[in-house]
This record gives C-alpha cells, sequence and structure tokens, in this order.
C-alpha cells in the first residue's frame, strides 16, 4: 500500500543540494534603508578608515600625556589653553609642550596633543590657564584613525541576516546601497476536494484552507515573495495546469495536501511530466511530515507537501527554509533558548522527530511540557511556545534533560 | 559640570508609563495576508467548532469500535463494507453493526461508525467483503467535532506576535482581518555640527551620521514606522523647529546625538519648551546610554538619545522598545540564547550594564567572548551576536557563570 520510498532528512537534504547546486540566487541591490533583515549577499570592505580622524571620547582638553605625568589633586600640572576645537570642524592649533586645546566628545584631536583629560579634572583660572589635577596615559580617551574600522578591512560578510548594528556599519562607511539576495518567488497550490477558501461558504464536510496561509505566512518570515497562492482540487488534469502557471513565474512550487493516496499519486505525476529530474524524494522520515515529496521540472523546485497544518509547517521549516539558508549562506543564530524537559518521551526510532511544548519561567530558568494532540491539529503548533528536535539515533526525551527549544 | 539627575532603569521605565498611562496605541484591521510578525490588539474568539464534523486522520475504514475487538492477525473480523466517503462530502451511509465504510484522512466519519481502522490493517476480499486484522478503541483514528478548537473559546489572545501558526489559526477559523496595533511612527533628528548625511561629500572632522540609520532598522525590526529623517545642527532654534515638525506628525521622536554638553541642553531646552509635562528623565543609570532624556511634548513622547551609536542602539532596545512591547502587552519570548561565560568581568555598581559579546558553539553549548573597543564603536555591536545584561545590585559576571545571551 505504500508506496514511499522514505529516505533521512540528511539523506533528502543532500539530494536537493545535489539537484540545485549548479542553482545560483538571484542577487539585487537595495538602498540601506531598506535592507533590514535581509541576506548580505556581499562581502562589504571598507574603503575608509572609521573614524577617518583621531576622536575624542569625553569633553576636555587635548594635552601631551607627559604633562600631566605626576599630576594630582594637590599638586596640578599647569597648562596654557590655546582655544577650542568646534565639532566638524579642523583644528587651528597645534599642541606642544605645556598647552592645552578644548575638545568636545567626538571632536577632531590637534596635531602634537596625545591624550584628553576629561573636563571633570582640570580647573580653568582664566582665559588661557588650565590646572590639570589628574596624570593621563598616551592614547586616553581618543579613538584613532581606524580604530573601529580600518580601511581594506573586511567590515560585513556575505551570508549575515541585516540588523540595525549592520545597517549602522553600512552608514559609517558612507555606503548607501548594498547587495541582497533576492527574495525567492513562491507560488503555493492548496489540493484537496474538501478545501475551501476564507471567501467561500463554509460546508458541511469541507474545510477551511489552512496551508496556503501558513505557509505564506512562513515565506514572509523568511523573506520571500508569494507570486501566487490557489486552491485546486483532485484532479491531475487541474494540477498540472495549475502547476505549469507556477513553474513559469516562481522560482519554488509549494503544492501541499493530497493527503489521500491517490492525490499524492498525482502530485508526483505533475513533477515527473514535466522536463527534468522529475521526483527525487518520495518521503523524508520525520515525525511529522513523511509524505514529502520533492522534485525538479523545468530547473524549478517543486515541493509535495504533507497536507496536515502541522506538518506541513514542521516540513517547510525543516527542508523549504533550511534549503534557502543554506543556499544564501546565512551564517546567524536560530532564535532558540535552552530549557529542562519535565517530562519522558519516547520517539520513534529511525525518524527525526518534532515535539512541539510550551515553556514556562521559573527563576530565569525555562522547563518545557510537550503539546499533545491529535494529528493535524492547528493548535498543537498555536499553543506551543517552540519545538525540539529528537534525532532519528535518539530513543527520546527524558526528564530533566536540557534540550533546545526552537521558538516559533 | 555634571547637570543629569541620574534614576535607575525601573525608575526610568515606571515614570515613562505614568507619564503615558492614558495613553491608547491605535488599531488596524488588516488582512491575514498581511498581519504577519504584526501584534494581536484583540483576542480572537472562535464562532464555531474546528472540526466542525468528526474527521478521519488516517486512509481506512470507518466502524463500530466494538465489532474489531478481538481481531488479530490470525483471526480477523470480516465486515461488509457500504462504499465510500468522498473528501469534502457528506457521506450517504449509516454505519451499522458489522459494516464498514471507507474514508479518506480528512474525510468525514459517518454516522454509527465510531472508530477508524488504518487500511494496513485491512484486506478487501471483495467489494462488499473487509477483513479487520487490528483492534481499535473508540475514537482511534478521529478527531472529533471542536477537538481543535472549541466554538467560543479564546483561539488567541491579544498581544501576540502574529506568526504562522496563528495564521493558520485565524484561517482554520475563517476570519480573514484581524485587528492588529498601528505602526508606531518614529521622527529621527540626528544632531550634530559634525555629522553629515550618506549624500554629503566627508570632509576631514566629519563624521557619517550613523544614528538615524540603525535607529531607522530598529524601528524596522520593531515593527514601527519612520515619518521623517533629518540631520540638524547644533542650534537650539534649528532643532526646535525641527522637533516641532516631528510631533505634528510622529508618535515618538528620537532626538540623537547632543553628546557635547551644549547641545544635550538644547535637546532639553526644546522638550520643556511645548506645552505638557517636559523633561521627565534627564539621565538613566545605564552603561552604555547614561545621557538619555525622555520627555512629553504635545503629548507626543520625545526621546533624546545618545549621541555614541552602540548606546543609542541600547537605549533604543532597553527603553523605547520595552515601552512599546509593555504598551502593547507583548507576550512572546526575547531571543535568546544560554551560555557560559569565558571571562570575569567586573560591572559598575549601581548602574545595569549592557555587555556585548561572541558566541563560539561547541558540543551545542554555547560559550561567551566580551567584545571590548572603545566608547562609541560600532564595531562592538557588528562583531558581537548579542549582549547580557548586568543588573545594578550585580556585582559582575564570573567565568564559568550560565547566562542569557540576548541576540541582535
Amino acid at each position: 500500500m505504500d508506496f514511499f520510498d522514505v529516505v533521512s532528512i540528511e539523506e533528502a537534504r543532500g539530494r536537493l543540494m545535489k539537484a540545485f547546486e549548479d542553482y545560483q540566487l538571484a542577487r539585487e541591490e537595495v538602498l540601506i534603508l531598506k535592507c533590514t533583515d535581509r541576506v548580505l549577499a556581499e562581502d562589504i570592505h571598507s574603503d575608509i578608515d572609521v573614524p577617518e580622524f583621531n576622536r575624542s571620547t569625553v569633553d576636555g582638553y587635548a594635552i601631551r600625556s607627559k604633562d600631566s605625568h605626576g599630576a594630582n589633586e594637590s599638586i596640578p600640572s599647569l597648562l596654557t589653553i590655546l582655544g577650542e576645537v568646534r565639532m566638524g570642524e579642523i583644528p587651528k592649533y597645534k599642541v606642544g609642550p605645556g598647552e592645552a586645546v578644548y575638545v568636545p566628545t567626538g571632536g577632531m584631536i590637534p596635531e602634537g596633543a596625545d591624550g584628553m583629560v576629561m573636563i571633570e579634572y582640570t580647573e580653568k583660572l582664566d582665559e588661557t590657564s588650565l590646572m590639570v589635577y589628574r596624570s593621563i596615559s598616551f592614547n586616553e580617551n581618543i579613538i584613532l584613525k581606524g580604530d573601529d574600522i580600518k580601511k581594506g578591512a573586511i567590515a560585513l560578510r556575505r551570508g549575515r541576516r541585516i540588523g540595525p548594528e549592520m545597517v549602522g556599519v553600512l552608514a559609517a562607511l558612507g555606503i548607501s546601497k548594498v547587495k541582497v539576495y533576492e527574495k525567492p518567488k513562491f507560488y503555493i497550490i492548496s489540493t484537496g476536494d474538501e478545501i475551501i477558501g476564507l471567501d467561500e461558504k463554509l460546508e458541511m464536510g469541507k474545510i477551511r484552507d489552512i496551508n496556503s496561509y501558513a505557509l505564506h505566512s512562513l515565506i514572509m518570515q523568511l523573506g520571500g515573495e508569494v507570486v501566487g497562492r490557489t486552491i485546486v482540487r483532485d484532479n491531475y488534469e487541474l494540477l498540472r495546469s495549475e502547476a505549469e502557471r507556477a513553474i513559469d513565474i516562481a522560482d519554488i512550487v509549494l503544492i501541499s495536501g493530497g493527503s489521500s493516496v491517490g492525490a499524492r499519486d498525482y502530485t508526483g505525476r505533475v513533477i515527473d511530466s514535466f522536463d527534468g529530474k522529475g521526483v527525487f524524494v518520495h518521503g523524508i522520515s520525520i515525525k511529522p511530515g513523511m509524505p514529502t515529496i520533492i522534485g525538479e521540472g523545468r530547473r524549478k523546485l517543486i515541493f509535495g507537501l504533507p497536507g496536515h497544518p502541522v506538518s506541513s509547517i514542521i516540513v517547510f521549516k525543516a527542508v523549504v527554509e533550511q534549503y534557502i539558508r543554506q543556499k544564501m549562506g546565512i551564517i546567524d543564530i536560530m532564535p532558540r533558548v535552552k530549557a529542562t524537559m519535565d517530562f519522558n518521551f519516547p520517539s520513534s526510532p529511525g525518524k527525526e522527530t518534532y515535539q512541539t511544548v510550551k515553556l514556562k519561567e521559573i527563576d530565569g530558568k525555562f522547563y518545557a511540557t510537550p503539546s499533545f494532540g491529535k494529528s493535524g491539529m492547528i493548535t498543537l503548533l498555536s499553543d506551543s511556545h517552540g519545538y525540539i528536535v529528537i534525532k532519528s539515533h535518539e530513543e527520546g526525551v527524558y526528564k530533566g534533560e536540557d534540550r533546545d527549544v526552537f521558538l516559533l
């Protein structure tokens, strides 16, 4: 009865990468005001020093540090004030022995000076006489030219998801546009005779299309674009013509549903009907999510995802998202917390198991309880905070064990 | 010299919440295809049962479970097949004693049946005769009406950041639009005579505006909207007229910069010049970020953020983001990982210290190393994975200690 040829998730991922090894994600240039959460598609080299000049990190006086040596509350150094440096201006003065120039925080250090004494440790006797009550060391309170970013250095690496601090680096370098990966284009097809859209009247025996909405949201979070989204009856011809439309305009086609045997068969046959490698993964040993199909037609990637909403979300995360992350070379850390399991849970041998859990925080420590429910219940996910991954060689989870919980 | 009246971060947050206790965030209705990562501003009640009928979770036969009792490989039960239920259709048959009806996964369970036997454990002898080789229990392989979501229940609570699984729940309930919080409108003013925009030529003594770009990115990640972004010289009149334009169109005004004493003074004076409570926080004992001003003018919230990019990002996260989260009642878990500190680090007594760290993963465990650098260096953040928060009553961090690292 079972026509699947189930492989491990590692094998499935491997076949997928191999089938598309020559495939390059497209890149595009975007303004840095539009690049947040996109993935950097180039290394960023600095062609300037940041800062480009020695800057003060305090409000105070630029001096020769030697002139402060030995100074303290009872025996101050007496220096001559030449004047002040204004913000954003090149200093008019050179600091010689026994001389001082006022510099505000961020101001340029005048030539000759090699330290800043904070204004709190000085006293102005008159317009030109300064008492310094503390000794400073060489380069104290100065950020030197190139201290932050050196000219010629790689400031940011390809594959990083761009956050505020990276936008800050780009601005510091005077870069207004960066190359990021184009948003992968997805086309979502929900199949099933029982599936109806949100705009249709719910009749007995029918159920609402959940998958196309949940997948749409997953694609938004991943940073993709949805170029089409439809419901198709369980019919080979209808599915094939919709899939043909999809591969014309999308990079990745997600066919979800077809949990009944006949319908599953259609998805595989449709993929095989296009020029290309056809179906190369027909079942993955993950739980939930076994009845997953992966194939290639006309150089486009086509997934047959399970009909159960939870399975389809898990497979998206475990396979589709993982593929995009690998292709983009994403190097960020997956959001997750460490939690103590407060349950024993035997997993299915030989299967990678995704178990949804609820978290409770007690004194800054997380405890995880499994969310149990019947297969296909969407509340299994929506009532959970995250999930744990039990590898296929593991026997399960033991109470008291600490595990990574990946946040939903 | 120091004209700040520094308060603890808790006190600063408390004064901020109190000053805006009557302030209600606006709400708007959005399509569920547009609601990902927005924050739910209403409880979602279910006005239907999900599913609305008893559904099969497997491909197989709907039977009276009693008819399978005692059945096994050697002594199967023999049942009469009445026909099949098609996906999305109301069953034409009622299952009586000794009878079976074929139902695909997701199909509706016919009246009279109280269990599904998987097709794998049956054998069809002819069109009407079925051998059942396994005993099933009451309601086995059936998801009952309302099992997923009960009619009248609260399916989703206000304050949750909407993810794919929640979009799935909304679709299941037939809800196409939800109320979310409007994106808070920010206006960013970067001040400083030394600050120049990305489109200007970099002259010696000047530096690029980093803050307005980094803050813009923080606002994007927070789910806000930037309605204005400008650079203003250190001049009271110019700053006041820009701030006036800002409070006209924004909910929150961020004035960043003014690290020099005079400029800091302008920000406070500008806030106090408008009708309202004026400045109510003038210095926060956090590190970095002390010279932070919070005030109210014409019912709008105005922040004076430090000029150092790192300080300004940290204050945004610790105060601005925190305020929005509290106002929206956000109940999600902040992305963070637990890491073992591989360093001793004494913190400043009485100050809440935000220390940036780099993470290293060894055998699934994270180790944190501090990122050190001079005050104001943007690479302090961009070369870090996250930060730890050392509370003001703590003396620092000890090597070997496990701490939460909040991810950047």
